[in-house]
């Protein structure tokens, strides 16, 4: 075995953990069970070929309600000239001519074909037509049958002997009757690895804790107990253990008594408190620290010996495949450090824990569907990695695009938004704006050609029109690049449609000015959607009792007038970002209104997001900064409204007059989903939907 | 409600359906019901919106070990004149310019950025580079940071009252993650739909039964069991009922208790024990009897009430969607009588019952990929119904096709085999070879591209080289037309390798003559296979004594020296039909010895299959047939060998030299796989790979 402490290339360390585990004899069907053939046994892993034990029908079965006959005796009988054939109510008796039969009944034995109920006149001893179907005493038909006509001959389906599904065949519903047609009650299966996942970090809260500054919610374990039950192995979730090297040693090694592998989430880097790497090194062999993908470098792969105890103990491993002495009980469990960042972890399992299970269980790795699509922006990547890029993916104009979503490894909403995954390879640095790359799909291509891209400024209410549209079967994919970006991917025919709030300072008029400017030749029309209230956010209470912009001016009171321990007047602001609509629409008010912004205190200090503003207001920080009502609401802060601020959709008249967005003008002129709006704090409706200009 | 007695088309059927489970309010979400958030809410579709509760991260946090810093204060700094800043150990504290912080640490209030510990030289009080990293005096920067750098701004992934993940969202592994993260510990799902299962017939025996000739397997309920619960429902199996009216009615309103939807297997036709039709119109409304589908005819669609027991008892049902008045407990059960055939059953559920539980589950429809393909031979289709055909999916040569097979209702090795369905609508007479079809796909595009397509004549041993050819990644597809079908199918481009057998009665020389005059213009390679005898079908024991060709021209023993009672030596013989390789094979072996046809008793008496030569021994029929050992041993016969036939693989040059058949060159030349053919009884493996000619 070798050992890596440093980054190494994902197909190496691929590679060297395989090697450890053949070494250890763990490259293969773990083991087997022997399950009752019933509908548990969807999904599970064939371990063996089902061979036919019987054939099915297991008998020439009557396809029709009808009568048995030779099909030689039925020769030229036609509609002209009928012909009549003695009946015998008793089976098997060879001097009949024709024999009644059910659907599904043994042809009798000098048969050899049926006529259907349907065609045949049933005729009493008078050779009058009765209704004595089934006993009559003879039987008029109009037309020759062939051999084997309405017959489900012997075997038809099924041939014993036959294979009827080869091992590794992960079992669907048909599949599990097919199996039982051909005489089998029992089916031998891959039993389920079973898969410790162990959350580590001090830091750590259970799920739906009260939160305190610094505390993380575990989810980790959740996340990947799912994605272990989903590809057909068996997740044991342990309890939190704290950041301490004696409990991680004592939990790993509980872990190591009857699971098949370790997940060691978090404190596989190499801080002061990642303690994953020395524990691996203290119970077994530390393979590989660090592999070269982003997000997920800090990866451990290890094997460990498995604890004492088990050794002697009946456990679910004991149940190896029954191979004999080659395959005996194994004493080596690999163990895998997994980072602790959300979509680091989600995609370290992907990469590693998939494909083992996939081993152990003998059937094939799972493989996403790919599709080629254009990079809608330009995306850098450090070339010493493989860089898993979570992508937004619509299909505009005919053209597939794949818009790059958040990179943060610790934004697991960027794995749920994504439609997909990019690879950029190691070597490559990065890709170019309209560069064409493979994408690894998670939603269906029917999916996408339903999806209706948004990219522009994002708005909250958007959220809501998402899952209105999800009702007329329409999923809209939106990327927030701000107004003016949005216009832009308009302009380059990368979206469908853009919301915007650009405020013009000379006329006070919104979009209109940036549109012509910034989409000429591209005929649009812009809808009204909703007014949003921007105003201060401040402090619960509104402790410096902050009316409008005319605060943020105040003088420090006077310190004789001011009582010793009175908090100061004076108030300080909080400002958004150069460029930010926010901004630019503070400027326009405070330039109407002749307040000069050197003459506020904390103008030039900048956050990046409405919740950053709120975030500085909550913290202290600042008294008040302007920003949208939602923020506020979402610190728990209050809000003083003051300008109504204009939301449009920027729509090219080719997609506003087009099938795929037909429902959203649906749910905008839909009063449900207005009032859905008009419930949200701060949003005006009086707009909405109207055909506010065609350009 | 409308009441249809025939055969309606499908989408009237379904239209039937949605109007009276409108009307009896039944189509919307059935119930709601709060789970855990935990790896058992996998797949579970959400009834409600998921909104943020708290932001993620919940406040600013470090994403890196590093120290947090004022941006402001670190301008200037450069490797050439490196920066010093005053740490304070104490957190907090606004004098100090730098402070440690572990990854996930909340930011100081003052501070704005983060420098990664890799980045810095720490400091003790001598302004000596010190190891206490954690607590030095000052630390030393060699660059500028930009504000918030490697910080995880507060609502970076999620923020407080964003949409999370809509209603109808059937959940991943991630998205349990996104939710956690968002604050909630419980969701709210549509509940599990009950779906009651109810196989009827006398005929039906229980899966592992010993059969006798009549019997039929009861596997209806396994297959559709494990559809509804893959479905996201709840299936319940109830024990076979025969064929009685009253115990059927007895067992309906058992399951109308506390199940929302009541499957009924078969009686569904209009046969003399079809009770389905009575049962449902005896218990409620009976809206559809026969949709215009073919397989699956026969469906019955009605709503029953609910029986009385249930509407005082506290049952599943009752935790009904929580909107008051408007949804008060339903008293309507629908019910659908499912045809008896295993694809038509299959079909059905799929037809009617997957949509009906993505309503009551408030997800949508589930829906196949689809392909574009060339359909390999004619198919003829009844104009009135909608014809769905199961198909092989192969790509050669490029060109994607769809290989029809069998379509008997009957045969669920179709839908096994089956790698997608062709729709031929109503109205549309079949289509053409060569024609182009949309194809809903069961497998991915990944595995048809590896799929190996072989057409041809079908052998046991192709079974065994499907098995080793999946551990090499590689799928075989087999449709079975016969020798000569295969070497069409190869001039025609629709497939990579045929099995053929095709004796020269002129030359005793197997295949070559035939592929000269099928393949001309298509250069191939011909190799070695298997071996396979040929010999007599007889019964157990071989009470005749039958030892070769010669026995079957045996005259009537003289009835004087026949002992009365003693079975007549003479030999019954039974023929396959014209044309079969096996007759070719006869015909040729009776010519060299010189035996006429006319002196074999049963000559004209004609088989289609191997099976059917075989049943007919075993039934009595027949004394002997010419046939392979494995049919002999499917049915417990036993064997007389007689001759050894070849049979070969004709492959295509430009296939033989190809990376997808790379891994049948491996398997044939592979000891295991010869081992395991010439385990199987009747097989000589002497020439398998060999090159025996290059056309």
């Amino acid at each position: 075995m070798s050992i890596y402490l440093h980054d190494i290339p994902l197909p190496e360390a691929k590679a060297c953990l395989e090697a450890a585990l053949k070494e250890a004899n763990l490259w293969r069907v773990l083991g087997t069970e022997t399950i009752p053939l019933d509908e548990n046994a969807l999904g599970r892993v064939l371990a063996e070929p089902v061979w036919a034990k019987v054939s099915s029908p297991h008998y020439h079965a009557s396809a029709m309600d009808g009568f048995a006959v030779r099909a030689e005796e039925t020769g030229g009988a036609q509609p002209s000239s009928p012909l009549l054939l003695p009946c015998s109510p008793a089976p098997s008796l060879p001097s009949s001519s024709a024999q009644y039969v059910d659907t599904g009944d043994p042809l009798p034995d000098w048969a050899n074909a049926v006529i259907p109920i349907e065609n045949v006149e049933a005729l009493d001893e008078k050779g009058e037509i009765t209704s004595a179907i089934r006993a009559p005493k003879a039987i008029r038909i109009r037309a020759a049958v062939t051999p084997w006509s309405h017959v489900r001959a012997l075997g038809e389906d099924i041939v014993a002997t036959q294979l009827v599904l080869a091992a590794g065949a992960v079992l669907r519903p048909v599949d599990l009757g097919a199996i039982a047609a051909a005489g089998h009650a029992e089916i031998k299966v891959a039993r389920k690895p079973r898969v410790a996942i162990l959350p580590t970090g001090t830091e750590l809260v259970p799920i739906g804790s009260e939160l305190k500054p610094g505390d993380i919610l575990e989810y980790n374990s959740l996340v990947m107990a799912a994605q272990v039950n989903g590809w057909g192995g068996e997740a044991v979730r342990f309890p939190i253990t704290p950041d301490d090297f004696e409990a991680i040693v004592a939990r790993v090694q509980e872990a190591a008594r009857d699971c098949d592998l370790i997940l060691l989430n978090a404190g596989s880097s190499a801080g002061a408190e990642d303690f994953s790497a020395k524990v691996v090194g203290k119970l077994g062999v530390l393979l590989v620290h660090g592999v070269a993908v982003r997000p997920g470098h800090p990866v451990i792969l290890g094997v460990i010996a498995r604890s004492r105890e088990a050794a002697t103990k009946q456990s679910p491993i004991s149940e190896e495949i029954a191979s004999g002495a080659s395959h005996p009980r194994n004493d080596t469990v690999p163990i895998i450090g997994v980072p602790g960042y959300p979509v680091s972890a989600a995609l370290t399992a992907e990469i590693f824990v998939e494909p083992m299970l996939a081993k152990w269980l003998g059937r094939r790795p799972g493989e996403l569907p790919t599709a080629s699509a254009a990079l809608t922006r330009k995306v850098a990547s450090p070339g010493g990695d493989d860089d898993y890029l979570r992508v937004a993916v619509g299909k505009v104009g005919g053209k597939v695009l794949a818009a790059p979503l958040a990179r943060g490894a610790g934004v697991i909403t960027s794995l749920v938004r994504a439609d997909g995954l990019v690879v950029l390879p190691r070597g490559v640095q990065g890709a170019e704006a309209g560069e064409q790359v493979t994408v690894h799909l998670y939603r269906s291509k029917a999916e996408i050609e339903r999806t209706i891209f948004c990219i522009g400024s994002h708005d909250m209410t958007l959220d809501l029109l998402a899952q209105f549209l999800a009702e007329h079967d329409r999923r809209l994919a939106s990327a927030n690049v701000g107004s003016l970006g949005g216009l832009v991917a308009l302009k380059r025919g990368e979206s469908h449609l853009a919301g915007s709030h650009l405020l013009d300072p000379e006329t006070g008029v919104y979009n209109l000015s940036y549109i012509r400017q910034y989409l000429s030749g591209v005929p649009v029309k812009v809808y009204g959607f909703v007014g949003r209230e921007q105003g201060l956010i401040v402090r619960k209470g509104n402790p410096k009792g902050i009316k409008g912009l005319g605060d943020l001016t105040r003088p420090e009171a006077c310190p004789a007038k001011s009582p010793k321990g009175e908090p100061s007047r004076r108030v300080q602001y909080v400002n958004r970002q150069r460029g930010a609509g926010t901004r630019v629409l503070l400027d326009y008010h405070l330039n109407r209104s002749g307040i000069a912004a050197s003459s506020i205190q904390g103008y030039s200090q900048e956050e990046y997001t409405h919740l950053g503003v709120a975030a500085a207001v909550a913290s202290g920080r600042a008294d008040c900064g302007l920003g949208i009502p939602a923020a506020a609401q979402s610190l728990d802060l209050d809000f003083v409204p003051l300008f109504q601020e204009t939301y449009q959709l920027v729509i090219p008249k080719v997609y506003a007059e087009s099938e795929l967005l037909a429902p959203l003008f649906i749910v905008i002129n839909d009063k449900d989903f207005r009032a859905a709006v008009a419930a949200m704090p701060g949003y005006n409706i009086g707009e909405m939907g109207k055909l506010v200009a065609e350009i």
